[in-house]
């Protein structure tokens, strides 16, 4: 696994290059990405290219042997080009225009945009695509951010019309597979439908679900574009995006299926204070992040790879700017993050930035230096990850050569289009379920991988699906050969393609690997429960007419875990200790050596190596269950520590 | 009483439809609503009617035995004719225009949509007005729903100051009565005038008040438009609409005079989830509904109906869709909510819906039977009722026939456009202080009717108004002839009917029945009480200045509750335990024998029959103050129980 | 000091006047403010006055023996004038215009309505400037009242682009000060640039601070122009302008310099109500408001006068109606603030109103008669107030012939549109710092003055800058020189004049003063803490790389307060515990002798006279340390008791 850094050379005197370019070479890093924010100054006025600072800044990184990644910056069009084409804006779901003045003031759907976004691209991969110091691409940055897929915008609403038109071809299709006939919302042509926003109460959660499927194939035709000039203009270099966290609006099978790599942004500690975690997580794990923030994208995104190849290309290394509150992290937290991505099997852990920058949006989120370009605590951290990657890669055992597959999660983007569309309870959401499950099955000490329906499933001893309300084409006929351990979650198989109940009720085609119809569900407030034995109900429950084993029965008689032959039914949200209970089940019957790890410690298995990281600020021990040669660390880990041990 | 469903034969095909009207029969149903959201199927294209298959469906239906309740279609308008009129929608109180894609997406003011409402309603009244199946009719469908009543168009702007020049006739008259002259707002012309919204900061709380007093005659003008030509077209037909609950935006008391029938939909779990109940409420009849919901909507629209001709033409069979969380209900509760309604004289309860929708925004809706067609608990419950009216029915005693007078609420939906207008403290409504009245009175064992000022009050032993600050002529005169128990609650005569206070303060008219006036009020953060001998002073507090006995007093020498001759004032918000004391020592003095029940339970009395309701979770003994014969049920109340006595 | 009285002739018949002033001047009344609101009524149609009924007020105050203090009524264009210049109105940050029908309605950028505020000025000057009951001119009314400030219209937009041209000469130069080149946000000219307001994210914090800063100047030069009429019109007028509470959307101390008098509205209970206080505080202080917010007031906008005039032009009588709830004040609160103010040197305290208005928005608040003309209870206490104000100037003390000096808190407005823009973690305000540190140097019996950077601190023992991220020019030197303590509070000196991070890192000019680099930041969420020997670290932690002394450090090490000579740096948020030893040290090293007060009482020392103040609810005796002569009041304190020591 490689080091790397993301650099603004606009940003600094053109003095400082050189000497900036040693340091991060001394630091161990090897790649650098620039680039992604400067259309403004490579393109100063309409059609008036300047790239000379560019040139000189690929040319000093190059000399010091630093390999370049090179971003399109089509996130930032500069003010001309927005007064140019002042409707090229996304609109939001008010009907409010996002104008200029920070980035992503783009609307996907916007043809003259499209235009000039392959316009720079091309600049761009003329100029540099031979260079040999670039050795790779990314596209734009972090689609979506800011809530930007989803525009109301004119070109958007034409644009869908054009795409309904394509996968529907007749309108009377149309108002059939949504059930237009509800409500009197038929439709007589194309040019009828708008979008589903600003109605008076919700829209046809079937017109959502369309909307949200072309939203995202806008996104993943926008980049398309990119990536085909690139490929013709910069043979030989690879293309990727950068996804952010616990982020869905596009779907990132797509995108991922026509990159060479996926690569993410991992903020830890922002993640936690911002995202749905609760007040204790949010306390105890306040300099650390919870456990499975970082681990969950890692093997999301790793599952999201055409060919397996991720890496982490922003990597927090300090305090950033943008969550409600900015804890720095626990020494050694940054040496930690970058080890796991590499347990992981990430080919680069990338930090951002380089240098805290002296103004602007961004000028509270850290760097490896601070503003006054002296040492911030990153940059000890990252050298230190730079000799222990020496050392786990000297040790003989490249992580990434055998994977060890353990419990595979199955997990679509669609999903939470779903239960964002409909919820039908307070904060359900199908990413979160698989999040919840996911922590249980890794406190287990599993290795987790989260695939997309239609994986490969050989070598795997259990597969789980948290919660997947639409099963798509085959995935039911797959899962009925797999021989491992099945768990189902709730509201899978309860929704057609097109968001509507299937004829035969939930499970629909799951019904073929489990004998039960869902007969009625209710979502229950928070503090409302069926007590079990050290489980609860809660949040949901889904009543089964089934003849499977009822294995889970709370005190008042609900069940919580259905069973039928190599198959679970988890009936309640799938979470906290019911979760526990029948994920630590599942991996017994699977044959799995589940090992229950302390209060956050994580475990990851690479080949012969054992990864264990110590998320809590106290040191915790390595169970004795786990035994090795010891790679790197003790078996005594401090707080933020980290110990590989190797199977012998 | 009869059961009824509603039914949408537009969502299933045609073959079912015969064997869905023998199953409603068989489930001793004998009323069925449809045709309401049908527009899109009835008038495809502008001017092209399909009449036939709603032919086949009122036919079938007939057939079947049943009679068939028509709903107008224009809740429902379909987007051709949206895309003729854009304008014909409603205007959010943001400026932002409420669109198709839903429905309710018209403006009431709108003249265009007048006339097609007109031209649709004609249409169906012409085809089935004399159509033997056809028994009565719907007008449109929950006007005000997903809060569509007030709406910010220019429509809605022109015909404002056309309603307000009616009512003030000079501009002179209109900004002495609003008191203009305050911050420099008074008009030259009634062309000056705008809507309140998007003033700087509140406007006028007169101009509020004048135009929900606006809002709401359109609702009623809109209304009557369809009533006058259904009596027209449909002669021998009752017609009626179908109200909300905890809905106030227009003045039912309005609407019901010019109906024969006021029907309301009743969804206890939805609303006891989404309205101002406590946390405990809320998880200890999760399942049930607080007890005094659907009843105090029984009151409240009996009240409302001019010839107190009333019922449920929605009554929730199971889960729900649309709160923020959706159980299901107790096993029970379906029945218990069926029988409530008889108690109080419903002449009607329907069921919503007949099948649960496969397709669109209602499919979490449960029906009497499940998307595929089976049988959803509701459905056996459904035909344990229409046993259970047969059997009650058949003791002889008709629970219409000899209504038990004992306590009246006086309430006016102006009240409630009082207090949302001016709150003066935290979530202070009218409405809801009608309500926590409401529950304490019940809690006593009380039969309680909700009734309009100006309603004849003879043969109730006690009147209560807990929140009337407009006092409508007349009302202070005849209550001063009243002979039983009085309450008056705080805020009473405070306002004159254009929104000023009274020159002789508060109570204003109620001086003649109370010698007092308020001389200062305060509203009280929650945490701040002044506590009294087993109750507290909470959320508001009248000083008078007043020789009435000072009949509670708190610890710090605050007075909660004043009294003079046969009249009490309650000076802080009537709820919880000092309403409780206050209704209990006027229920006394009144000579009402009030019997304190368990916790959940309540009763309604019917001429000789006693019916009593359990609604906890858990069996509950009737107490022994309550003495008759075993009708239906035993002394022991299981969870959702109901058993009902003959006085002998 | 004088008291005064807020009138509106114009609510009431003429035949009560006399009897009002007359009323007025038993109380002990001498200054009535009228006119202020009163456009409508003196120009009914354009161009048309009618000033009889205005001119006939005048002569009936002057009558009696009041002096007039006139306002000009720009705050409430009429209809007619709006309707004329539909564009005149201001527009908020999501683009809605901001409509007639309450007050405020205008754009401070409108040329248009600039003319026309001139054009009234100049009508009431000409007619009222020599009239000799006219003794001092209000400008317009709170600016900035309703959040009226920030405008974000067409007009504001031109005018922002002049600012920016006149402040940066060359675009080049704007684009260098923001860092335009982060998100290639850079311009090609002035005519580029927008509002800060709908970019997709947040804008460049210096685009934010720049366009605060054009609207600050704006207001400023609106205001000026009537300054500039009313002294033409008006010689020997004294002209001041009334401030509100906790609002700094304008800069007061440059408000300040042009007029003769700064003014303020103080409505202790309503501002509890609705800004950060507690809890606890809420409740404790219910009836009596937080000990310090007259206060801190009082202190802050006599640090903004000119030449240290101030007083209070409107006095909470009573209950007002615009808090979330209203409760009455504690009996004796409304004598006990007119006397706070005097402590403190206010040359006028004037109750807002005299009479509590039958109709419109502010029905609900309290004057010092009822509606209905009998005394509320406030115009006892006012009298009371008169007579105690007369023993204490017999006393032979003019409270504010002699300053004591003790403690300065140097606070621009600047700090609080930084913190605004960038709080960098949960609600963290300059503005609240400076109160929550005002607090607990008043805790300590302290007098704080509360002054502008630049002020001369000379004769003041301890200097304290709660949170001063831009340090303006020269403060550092004048620091330097200064020989009393001084404390720093947490990002102070953070920033440049153009919101960038200074060179050498905060404490940025200050490091003359305290050699130290902040070398990282963190915020902390609730419940974070570090905790020392009885104070904690919360929400705001500095790490400083400094050879300073650790004078507080928390039991795991981090420093909350750093020492170095005669200056602290307190790295943690200024309030509370922590505070509180850090003020107690430095008032020790001062030489200040400090008091600690009981909770709820609080010192003001005049010349030789001691105020003390005792906002509980319960009686309190005062501290053994204090010793006088009683002028006023005994040593044991009711509820909101008051006693005046002299020193001998
Ligand atoms: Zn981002
Ligand atoms: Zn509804
Ligand atoms: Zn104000």
């Amino acid at each position: 696994m490689r080091l790397g850094v993301c650099y603004y050379p606009e940003h600094w005197p053109q003095a400082n290059w050189a000497a900036d370019a040693r340091h991060m070479a001394e630091t161990g890093i090897t790649r650098v990405r620039i680039g992604e924010f400067a259309w403004s100054r490579v393109e100063p006025e309409p059609g008036r290219f300047d790239w000379g600072w560019l040139d000189k800044a690929i040319e000093v990184l190059h000399d010091a042997g630093l390999g370049v990644i090179l971003g399109t910056p089509t996130a930032t069009p500069p003010k001309w080009l927005v007064d140019q084409m002042p409707d090229m804006v996304a609109v939001d779901e008010q009907g409010r225009k996002r104008g200029f003045g920070s980035r992503r003031h783009y609307c996907f759907s916007h043809p003259g945009y499209r235009e000039q976004a392959g316009r720079i691209t091309r600049a761009y991969a003329e100029r540099y695509g031979n260079h040999p110091a670039v050795i790779m691409w990314q596209t734009d940055n972090e689609y979506g951010c800011h809530d930007t897929v989803i525009s109301y915008s004119d070109a958007a609403r034409l644009a869908f019309r054009d795409w309904l038109s394509d996968r529907y071809k007749t309108i009377d299709a149309l108002n059939s597979a949504w059930g237009n006939v509800f409500w009197s919302m038929e439709y007589r042509s194309f040019d009828e439908v708008d979008l589903p926003n600003l109605a008076v109460t919700e829209a046809n959660p079937a017109h959502w679900l369309a909307f949200r499927r072309f939203s995202s194939d806008q996104v993943v035709a926008f980049d398309r574009a990119q990536v085909d000039i690139l490929r013709q203009l910069s043979p030989g270099r690879d293309v990727m995006h950068n996804a952010m966290g616990f982020y869905t609006d596009y779907d990132h099978h797509d995108l991922g299926r026509q990159l060479d790599c996926v690569m993410w942004d991992s903020y830890p500690l922002g993640f936690l204070e911002m995202f749905r975690f609760s007040d204790a997580d949010k306390r105890d794990y306040v300099r650390q992040g919870h456990p499975d923030i970082a681990a969950f994208h890692h093997d999301l995104y790793r599952g999201c790879a055409a060919d397996g190849r991720w890496g982490v290309i922003e990597q927090q290394p300090g305090p950033v700017n943008w969550a409600r509150n900015n804890p720095a992290p626990l020494p050694g937290m940054v040496r930690l993050w970058t080890l796991e991505a590499m347990a992981h099997g990430a080919e680069l852990v990338s930090y951002f930035r380089w240098r805290q920058a002296l103004f602007a949006q961004e000028q509270m989120h850290a760097g490896l230096l601070r503003p006054d370009g002296k040492a911030a605590p990153g940059l000890g951290e990252a050298a230190q990850a730079s000799a222990d990657i020496a050392a786990i890669q000297g040790s003989g055992e490249l992580p990434n050569a055998e994977p060890v597959k353990e419990a595979a999660i199955i997990f679509s983007y669609e999903s939470e289009w779903v239960t964002a569309t409909q919820p039908q309870g307070e904060d359900l959401s199908a990413l979160w379920a698989n999040f919840t499950a996911y922590t249980q099955l890794r406190k287990l000490g599993l290795n987790v991988d989260i695939v997309a329906p239609g994986t490969d499933l050989s070598g795997y001893a259990m597969v789980v699906l948290p919660c997947l309300p639409i099963v798509a084409d085959g995935l039911a006929e797959q899962l009925a050969s797999f021989s491992g351990q099945i768990i189902i979650g709730p509201r899978s198989g309860s929704k057609t393609a097109e968001f509507s109940i299937p004829d035969n009720l939930a499970l629909g085609p799951l019904q073929a690997i489990f004998p039960a119809q869902v007969s009625r569900s209710e979502s229950l407030r928070a503090g409302v429960t069926h007590q079990g034995d050290g489980w609860a109900i809660t949040r949901w429950l889904d009543h089964l007419e089934s003849d499977a084993e009822r294995e889970l029965v709370s005190d008042d008689g609900m069940v919580a875990c259905w069973k039928s032959a190599n198959v679970r039914y988890c009936a309640t949200w799938p979470e906290g200790e019911v979760m526990a209970v029948i994920a630590a089940r599942a991996a017994h019957d699977a044959g799995l050596a589940a090992v229950p790890l302390p209060e956050g410690m994580r475990l990851r298995k690479a080949g012969k190596l054992s990864f264990l990281f110590n998320y809590r600020a106290e040191s915790q021990a390595i169970p004795e269950a786990l035994q090795g040669q010891m790679v790197l660390g003790d078996r005594l880990l401090p707080a933020a520590g980290i110990a590989v041990l190797r199977t012998v």
